[in-house]
Protein backbone atom coordinates (compact mmCIF):
# COMPACT_ATOMS: atom_id res chain seq x y z
CA UNK A 1 0.00 0.00 0.00
CA UNK A 2 1.10 3.37 -1.03
CA UNK A 3 0.61 6.55 0.84
CA UNK A 4 1.20 9.75 -0.52
CA UNK A 5 0.69 13.14 1.06
CA UNK A 6 -0.10 15.76 -1.26
CA UNK A 7 1.76 18.95 0.26
CA UNK A 8 5.25 20.20 0.38
CA UNK A 9 5.28 21.41 4.15
CA UNK A 10 4.11 18.17 5.82
CA UNK A 11 5.37 14.87 5.58
CA UNK A 12 4.83 11.01 6.20
CA UNK A 13 7.65 8.74 8.28
CA UNK A 14 7.11 5.48 9.82
CA UNK A 15 8.41 5.39 13.18
CA UNK A 16 8.24 4.26 16.97
CA UNK A 17 4.62 3.46 18.11
CA UNK A 18 5.27 3.43 22.14
CA UNK A 19 7.34 6.21 23.95
CA UNK A 20 5.91 9.44 23.22
CA UNK A 21 9.35 11.12 23.81
CA UNK A 22 10.45 9.54 20.44
CA UNK A 23 8.27 11.94 19.14
CA UNK A 24 9.05 14.80 20.60
CA UNK A 25 13.10 13.79 20.16
CA UNK A 26 12.39 13.59 16.69
CA UNK A 27 11.15 16.64 16.37
CA UNK A 28 13.58 18.41 18.24
CA UNK A 29 16.12 16.90 15.84
CA UNK A 30 14.51 17.79 12.70
CA UNK A 31 14.38 22.08 14.29
CA UNK A 32 18.32 21.75 14.56
CA UNK A 33 18.76 20.17 11.52
CA UNK A 34 16.10 23.33 9.69
CA UNK A 35 15.94 25.94 12.04
CA UNK A 36 14.15 28.88 11.87
CA UNK A 37 15.35 32.01 11.07
CA UNK A 38 18.87 30.65 9.40
CA UNK A 39 19.02 33.03 6.67
CA UNK A 40 16.34 31.25 4.17
CA UNK A 41 15.58 33.64 1.26
CA UNK A 42 12.35 32.15 1.32
CA UNK A 43 10.48 33.93 4.18
CA UNK A 44 7.03 35.45 2.85
CA UNK A 45 5.06 32.64 5.00
CA UNK A 46 7.20 33.27 7.87
CA UNK A 47 10.20 31.70 9.83
CA UNK A 48 8.55 28.24 9.88
CA UNK A 49 7.65 28.41 6.08
CA UNK A 50 11.08 27.55 4.55
CA UNK A 51 12.12 24.88 7.30
CA UNK A 52 8.94 23.60 6.56
CA UNK A 53 10.12 22.59 2.93
CA UNK A 54 13.61 21.34 4.02
CA UNK A 55 12.13 18.54 6.82
CA UNK A 56 9.59 17.83 4.23
CA UNK A 57 12.57 16.86 1.97
CA UNK A 58 14.59 15.12 4.35
CA UNK A 59 11.59 12.78 5.74
CA UNK A 60 9.40 12.58 2.39
CA UNK A 61 6.37 12.40 0.81
CA UNK A 62 5.39 8.64 0.24
CA UNK A 63 5.47 5.48 1.78
CA UNK A 64 5.45 2.00 1.24
CA UNK A 65 4.19 -0.81 2.78
CA UNK A 66 3.33 -4.25 1.56
CA UNK A 67 0.43 -6.19 2.53
CA UNK A 68 -0.09 -9.53 3.44
CA UNK A 69 -2.57 -11.47 4.45
CA UNK A 70 -4.84 -8.50 4.67
CA UNK A 71 -2.72 -6.73 7.01
CA UNK A 72 0.23 -3.93 6.52
CA UNK A 73 3.44 -6.03 7.21
CA UNK A 74 4.16 -2.83 9.93
CA UNK A 75 6.94 -4.44 12.40
CA UNK A 76 5.71 -4.69 16.15
CA UNK A 77 7.00 -0.88 17.23
CA UNK A 78 6.42 0.92 13.76
CA UNK A 79 3.65 3.36 13.64
CA UNK A 80 2.77 6.00 10.52
CA UNK A 81 2.73 9.66 11.61
CA UNK A 82 1.34 11.97 9.28
CA UNK A 83 4.12 15.29 10.57
CA UNK A 84 3.21 18.73 10.71
CA UNK A 85 6.02 20.58 9.90
CA UNK A 86 4.21 24.79 9.93
CA UNK A 87 3.38 26.44 13.30
CA UNK A 88 -0.42 26.47 12.95
CA UNK A 89 -3.18 23.32 12.08
CA UNK A 90 -3.38 23.11 8.30
CA UNK A 91 -6.11 20.64 6.38
CA UNK A 92 -3.80 17.72 4.75
CA UNK A 93 -4.56 15.38 1.98
CA UNK A 94 -2.87 11.91 1.55
CA UNK A 95 -3.60 9.69 -1.21
CA UNK A 96 -3.90 6.15 -0.38
CA UNK A 97 -3.25 3.76 -3.24
CA UNK A 98 -3.77 -0.58 -2.67
CA UNK A 99 -1.75 -2.48 -5.66
CA UNK A 100 -1.86 -5.60 -5.73
CA UNK A 101 -4.56 -8.97 -5.52
CA UNK A 102 -7.29 -9.23 -3.38
CA UNK A 103 -7.56 -12.89 -4.31
CA UNK B 1 4.05 5.47 -10.54
CA UNK B 2 7.04 5.28 -9.53
CA UNK B 3 10.08 7.19 -10.94
CA UNK B 4 13.51 6.04 -9.74
CA UNK B 5 16.83 7.76 -10.77
CA UNK B 6 20.02 4.89 -11.17
CA UNK B 7 22.48 7.35 -9.78
CA UNK B 8 23.99 7.85 -6.35
CA UNK B 9 25.09 10.93 -6.65
CA UNK B 10 21.82 12.46 -7.75
CA UNK B 11 18.66 12.29 -6.03
CA UNK B 12 14.61 12.71 -6.57
CA UNK B 13 12.56 14.98 -4.37
CA UNK B 14 8.97 16.30 -4.18
CA UNK B 15 9.35 20.40 -3.79
CA UNK B 16 7.57 23.58 -4.25
CA UNK B 17 6.77 24.35 -7.82
CA UNK B 18 6.52 28.34 -7.16
CA UNK B 19 8.88 30.43 -5.72
CA UNK B 20 12.08 29.50 -7.10
CA UNK B 21 14.16 30.64 -3.71
CA UNK B 22 12.36 27.80 -2.21
CA UNK B 23 14.75 25.66 -4.55
CA UNK B 24 17.77 27.80 -3.81
CA UNK B 25 17.05 27.44 -0.13
CA UNK B 26 16.92 23.88 -0.14
CA UNK B 27 20.26 23.20 -1.86
CA UNK B 28 21.39 25.91 1.16
CA UNK B 29 19.96 23.34 3.64
CA UNK B 30 21.71 20.78 1.79
CA UNK B 31 25.00 21.67 1.74
CA UNK B 32 24.51 23.01 5.30
CA UNK B 33 24.13 19.27 6.39
CA UNK B 34 26.70 17.51 4.37
CA UNK B 35 29.24 20.35 3.31
CA UNK B 36 32.37 20.14 1.44
CA UNK B 37 35.69 19.65 3.42
CA UNK B 38 34.64 18.34 6.17
CA UNK B 39 37.11 15.86 6.78
CA UNK B 40 35.64 12.90 4.40
CA UNK B 41 38.08 9.93 3.78
CA UNK B 42 36.47 9.68 0.24
CA UNK B 43 37.66 12.82 -1.90
CA UNK B 44 39.45 11.40 -5.02
CA UNK B 45 37.09 12.43 -7.08
CA UNK B 46 36.96 16.14 -5.47
CA UNK B 47 35.61 17.72 -2.63
CA UNK B 48 31.63 18.07 -4.36
CA UNK B 49 31.95 14.04 -4.52
CA UNK B 50 31.41 12.67 -0.98
CA UNK B 51 28.90 15.78 0.24
CA UNK B 52 26.77 14.71 -3.35
CA UNK B 53 26.48 10.61 -1.73
CA UNK B 54 24.83 12.45 1.83
CA UNK B 55 22.63 14.24 -0.08
CA UNK B 56 21.09 11.62 -2.08
CA UNK B 57 21.49 9.70 0.98
CA UNK B 58 19.11 11.70 2.86
CA UNK B 59 16.60 12.77 -0.06
CA UNK B 60 16.10 9.30 -1.57
CA UNK B 61 16.19 7.67 -5.40
CA UNK B 62 12.55 7.25 -5.68
CA UNK B 63 9.48 8.61 -5.52
CA UNK B 64 6.07 7.00 -5.57
CA UNK B 65 3.15 8.90 -6.90
CA UNK B 66 -0.61 7.43 -7.07
CA UNK B 67 -2.39 7.87 -10.62
CA UNK B 68 -6.26 8.56 -10.28
CA UNK B 69 -7.70 9.03 -13.97
CA UNK B 70 -4.82 8.83 -15.97
CA UNK B 71 -3.47 11.91 -13.71
CA UNK B 72 -0.31 12.17 -11.34
CA UNK B 73 -1.98 13.23 -7.60
CA UNK B 74 0.40 15.79 -6.94
CA UNK B 75 -0.64 18.39 -4.98
CA UNK B 76 -1.28 22.01 -5.95
CA UNK B 77 2.28 23.21 -5.34
CA UNK B 78 3.69 19.95 -5.47
CA UNK B 79 6.58 19.31 -8.72
CA UNK B 80 9.05 16.89 -9.47
CA UNK B 81 12.76 17.48 -9.04
CA UNK B 82 15.84 16.22 -10.33
CA UNK B 83 18.81 17.33 -8.09
CA UNK B 84 22.26 16.81 -9.33
CA UNK B 85 24.60 17.31 -6.23
CA UNK B 86 28.06 17.02 -8.22
CA UNK B 87 29.37 20.50 -8.98
CA UNK B 88 29.78 19.46 -12.89
CA UNK B 89 26.82 18.37 -14.94
CA UNK B 90 25.86 14.47 -15.27
CA UNK B 91 24.14 12.59 -17.88
CA UNK B 92 21.76 11.13 -15.76
CA UNK B 93 18.99 8.34 -16.26
CA UNK B 94 15.34 7.95 -14.82
CA UNK B 95 13.36 4.60 -14.74
CA UNK B 96 9.39 4.96 -15.14
CA UNK B 97 7.58 2.69 -14.10
CA UNK B 98 3.45 2.70 -14.49
CA UNK B 99 1.91 -0.28 -12.45
CA UNK B 100 -1.80 -0.97 -12.63
CA UNK B 101 -4.99 -1.25 -14.50
CA UNK B 102 -5.63 1.39 -17.79
CA UNK B 103 -9.15 0.32 -17.52
CA UNK C 1 10.13 -4.20 -6.36
CA UNK C 2 9.65 -2.77 -2.63
CA UNK C 3 12.04 -3.84 -0.07
CA UNK C 4 10.53 -2.68 3.49
CA UNK C 5 12.44 -2.41 6.99
CA UNK C 6 10.09 -3.31 9.95
CA UNK C 7 12.29 -1.58 12.45
CA UNK C 8 12.48 2.47 13.80
CA UNK C 9 15.93 1.97 14.37
CA UNK C 10 17.77 0.35 11.28
CA UNK C 11 17.06 1.52 7.62
CA UNK C 12 17.29 1.17 4.12
CA UNK C 13 19.51 3.03 1.53
CA UNK C 14 20.84 2.43 -1.98
CA UNK C 15 24.32 3.95 -2.37
CA UNK C 16 27.33 3.90 -3.86
CA UNK C 17 29.18 -0.21 -4.40
CA UNK C 18 32.51 0.44 -4.77
CA UNK C 19 35.06 2.52 -2.31
CA UNK C 20 34.47 1.24 1.53
CA UNK C 21 35.40 4.92 2.22
CA UNK C 22 32.08 6.12 1.00
CA UNK C 23 30.21 4.21 3.71
CA UNK C 24 32.26 4.96 5.96
CA UNK C 25 32.15 8.87 5.45
CA UNK C 26 27.67 8.36 5.10
CA UNK C 27 27.89 6.69 8.96
CA UNK C 28 29.92 9.69 9.95
CA UNK C 29 27.75 12.06 8.22
CA UNK C 30 24.68 10.25 9.64
CA UNK C 31 26.49 10.17 13.32
CA UNK C 32 26.80 14.88 12.87
CA UNK C 33 23.84 14.80 12.08
CA UNK C 34 22.20 12.76 15.21
CA UNK C 35 24.87 12.80 17.41
CA UNK C 36 24.72 10.88 20.72
CA UNK C 37 24.28 12.74 23.99
CA UNK C 38 22.50 15.77 22.18
CA UNK C 39 20.00 16.07 24.81
CA UNK C 40 17.34 13.69 23.70
CA UNK C 41 14.62 12.81 26.16
CA UNK C 42 14.27 9.09 24.98
CA UNK C 43 17.70 7.52 26.83
CA UNK C 44 16.41 4.61 28.53
CA UNK C 45 17.63 1.97 25.93
CA UNK C 46 21.19 4.00 25.84
CA UNK C 47 22.97 6.38 24.02
CA UNK C 48 22.77 4.83 20.58
CA UNK C 49 18.57 4.63 20.72
CA UNK C 50 17.39 8.28 20.32
CA UNK C 51 20.33 8.91 17.28
CA UNK C 52 19.12 5.50 15.54
CA UNK C 53 15.49 6.60 15.45
CA UNK C 54 16.20 9.73 13.71
CA UNK C 55 18.69 8.06 11.17
CA UNK C 56 15.77 5.52 10.31
CA UNK C 57 13.59 8.81 9.45
CA UNK C 58 16.21 10.75 7.59
CA UNK C 59 16.82 7.57 5.08
CA UNK C 60 13.96 5.54 5.28
CA UNK C 61 11.86 2.63 5.98
CA UNK C 62 11.59 1.20 2.08
CA UNK C 63 12.65 0.87 -1.04
CA UNK C 64 11.57 0.81 -4.59
CA UNK C 65 13.43 -0.47 -7.48
CA UNK C 66 11.55 -1.03 -11.04
CA UNK C 67 12.34 -4.66 -12.42
CA UNK C 68 13.06 -4.24 -16.10
CA UNK C 69 13.56 -8.08 -17.96
CA UNK C 70 13.95 -9.91 -14.33
CA UNK C 71 16.54 -7.67 -13.19
CA UNK C 72 16.72 -4.38 -11.11
CA UNK C 73 16.86 -1.45 -12.92
CA UNK C 74 20.24 -0.23 -10.27
CA UNK C 75 22.36 1.76 -12.04
CA UNK C 76 26.06 0.62 -11.84
CA UNK C 77 27.39 2.36 -8.88
CA UNK C 78 24.22 1.42 -7.30
CA UNK C 79 23.98 -1.28 -4.28
CA UNK C 80 21.68 -1.64 -1.72
CA UNK C 81 22.16 -1.69 2.23
CA UNK C 82 20.25 -2.11 5.54
CA UNK C 83 21.83 0.10 7.55
CA UNK C 84 22.32 -1.04 11.31
CA UNK C 85 22.22 2.30 13.37
CA UNK C 86 22.02 0.79 17.00
CA UNK C 87 25.58 0.10 18.18
CA UNK C 88 25.24 -3.90 19.28
CA UNK C 89 23.87 -5.89 16.33
CA UNK C 90 20.17 -6.74 16.31
CA UNK C 91 18.21 -9.21 14.03
CA UNK C 92 16.31 -7.42 11.55
CA UNK C 93 13.55 -8.27 9.63
CA UNK C 94 13.13 -7.06 5.57
CA UNK C 95 9.68 -7.65 3.79
CA UNK C 96 10.47 -8.07 -0.18
CA UNK C 97 6.95 -7.89 -2.21
CA UNK C 98 7.39 -8.19 -6.28
CA UNK C 99 4.47 -6.64 -8.04
CA UNK C 100 4.08 -6.98 -11.58
CA UNK C 101 3.59 -9.49 -14.26
CA UNK C 102 6.24 -12.12 -15.09
CA UNK C 103 5.03 -12.74 -18.57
Amino acid sequence: MTLFIRHTSASLTIQENADPTVLDDLMTALDRLAPENAGWRHDTEGPDDMPAHIKTMLTGSSLHIPVLNAELTLGTWQAIYLIEHRTRPHRREIVLQFLGSTG
